[in-house]
């Protein structure tokens, strides 16, 4: 018998096999579920009565900077440049390693109050981000920020090396840790072919910021002659698993590219609204296949971690935007905040409850006013439920 | 000294004159604001602490059809004529009064707990919904939906100008009556030229859907050589204070008559997103000086009565869209769901924290994760609040 067992709930597997079990149970055994079917009868371990609740893959944050939930409603209203350079950068230049632990671990509290159960996490000081989110509960796939135009940017790389050395020696069964370079115009092809290297020699993922802004294309077009994409794929970046943050302006031919190369695109919707860079054209990277997952970005451009506002700006967005009211249905928003997050970001057996998967469960209160009358579970969770009806969380 | 005292809280008055008091109190008495200030010693009334929490007016739902929350998520993910045929048309044409009275019942509860003190609604059985929101302690702006186009234009028509001369004859100081012309596609002119004059002859004000849909734009430019702005116009639907709900497309002729007609915007984003209608241009509307208030539409379209996701989306929608960061600030968009939104429906002294103004006034609870570190109250407010951290409500 599971060591620990929901049962009662209304179980959204995200599992083609047995996609909704009402009521179901879910057994839990160590890292991984050992069970999911329906309730059975009496027996050993912890039972967590979850009837009247949906029962559900914990959901994962794919690309944020946590750490940045001290600047939320710090600088807002403001177009990106000026936002980095006036308010964001003088900041950071003040922050301490504690500093980014404290802001990390109250994003990392956040996140697991509103579900999420897994966020991908890129900033300065990434050992203690990812001490944060670890001690918090979590499961973390942190990377530091490598920029390859400023001084220290040799002490950057030697100390992102010793971390992943770190964490690859010592493994935490809920670090998942990757290298960050920052973004193609802030890292020199050199200097990020060494980060590639480094990355393919241990086996380990890049996490980047990729085509976030119109600006961005056309100085990668001026220097390069290709939008950044492109370049990238040149450079052979997509040589080792990347996630690739924003993914706003892409061609036609960039969004095959990321989708051939299964590259983890991890669409920032509010972020992209907030800093007035654009939409994600994520119709598009569905239909030519991509990996998607969906993400808050950092709290300084959002300005939460909840991502059941994102599961809803899915849903709504694109159908307004391209006049099609069938674009990225309800079942499909839920997909990219858990397996197809997962997918994304590179964590295998995540995203669904199955056994042998891992055991990232959530359970949401059903109960609320804005939840009834409860015609159809699915696009209730998408377009109306809240970070703040979820009750428990497994990680 | 008033009657009831909400003393120590952060006060948002949404007025110029003293935007912020931290701390602040809030004095009731009767229907009215009869103080806003710096807390007062001790006094009479009864006393609510509002110590670490935001006190704010209501929020104003501009348009709604509250009894359509019994089919939240009973059809989604659908174009609009298709969804309307097949799926909402077919269910309405079995409501009973007694059903629009609970559904509408339910409506209201759901917008008391987020937040929303009044709500301006379009339904069948406009009795029942009226009756359903008074009892549940709201401000309502009832009407009933008048068609010219099927059999029984004639008997609707009548009916509603009973119930409006009702309510006129037993005044509630809650109930702000209104005619519904469902919209100009289903509303002759001869049978609107009645509806007018009617609405004329006893001051009341008119709530209708315009511009909702490409089709119905092109469908009037192909009956009337104009489109539906215009055409109201002409008609001389403006002569009467009207509350024109979506106004998606618009050009810019259209959008000079709205603002010079002082026309009520009802601006219904998040289902003109769900229903790939498009986006209402709220910041031409806003430059034009337009009275603009925000909306959720029913929640079979929406799927939520939830005024702090319409508040957050059109902070952050233009921004995106037009890509300019500037656009709809965080303050901006709280005005939309208060006094602007006061103005748009037509409620005077409505929608700010001033004495001799109505006594809507909410409260919410500001110690939240997502509310944390608290730079600035707007802000958060505005970009992460939510309906859940509404904590009491006065109306």
């Amino acid at each position: 018998m599971s060591e620990l067992r929901l049962v009662g709930g209304s179980v959204l597997t995200m599992d083609e096999s047995q996609p909704l079990l009402a009521p179901g149970e879910v057994g839990i055994s160590g890292e991984t579920i050992d069970y999911v079917g329906p309730p059975r009868g009496d027996g050993g371990g912890r039972v967590i009565d979850t009837g009247g609740k949906a029962v559900m893959p914990g959901l994962i944050n794919a690309h944020t900077h946590a750490a940045m939930t001290l600047f939320r409603s710090f600088a807002d209203d403001m177009p990106l440049q000026p936002w980095l350079e006036q308010k964001i950068w003088p900041l950071e230049a003040h922050l301490r390693p504690e500093d980014v632990f404290w802001g990390s671990q109250l994003g990392a509290i956040e996140m697991l109050r509103g579900g999420v159960t897994c966020f991908q996490d890129m900033y300065w000081h990434a050992p203690e981000a990812c001490r944060a989110g670890l001690e918090a509960g979590m499961r973390v796939a942190p990377s530091g920020v490598l920029i390859g135009v400023i001084p220290n940017a040799e002490a950057l790389l030697a100390e992102a090396i010793e971390f992943v050395d770190a964490c690859l020696a010592a493994p935490h069964p809920r670090c998942h840790v990757r290298f960050g370079p920052h973004a193609p115009y802030t890292v020199p092809d050199a200097y990020l072919e060494r980060v590639i290297s480094a990355a393919a020699a241990r086996g380990v993922p890049v996490h980047i910021h990729l085509s976030e802004t119109e600006r961005e294309v056309q100085d990668s077009l001026a220097a390069h002659g290709e939008p950044p994409v492109q370049h990238m794929e040149r450079v052979g970046l997509f040589e080792v698993h990347t996630c690739a943050a924003h993914c706003v302006h892409l061609t036609a031919d960039e969004v095959d590219i990321l989708a051939s190369r299964r590259v983890g695109v991890l669409a920032s919707q509010t972020s992209n609204l907030k800093l007035g860079c654009g939409i994600v054209p994520l119709p598009d990277l569905l239909a030519a296949g991509a990996r998607v997952g969906l993400a808050t970005d950092g709290a300084a451009s959002n300005n939460n971690l909840d991502l059941f506002e994102e599961i809803r700006l899915a849903a709504l967005l694109h159908k307004g935007v391209r006049r099609d009211a069938t674009l990225i249905t309800a079942q499909e928003a839920l997909e990219l905040a858990t397996w197809r997050a997962a997918e994304a970001v590179g964590i295998e057996r995540l995203g669904r409850l199955r056994p042998g998967w891992l055991a990232d469960v959530i359970c949401l209160d059903l109960s609320g006013l804005h939840l009834q009358p409860g015609h159809h579970l699915v696009a209730d969770l998408a377009y109306s439920a809240q970070s703040a009806d979820v009750t428990e969380v497994v990680v």
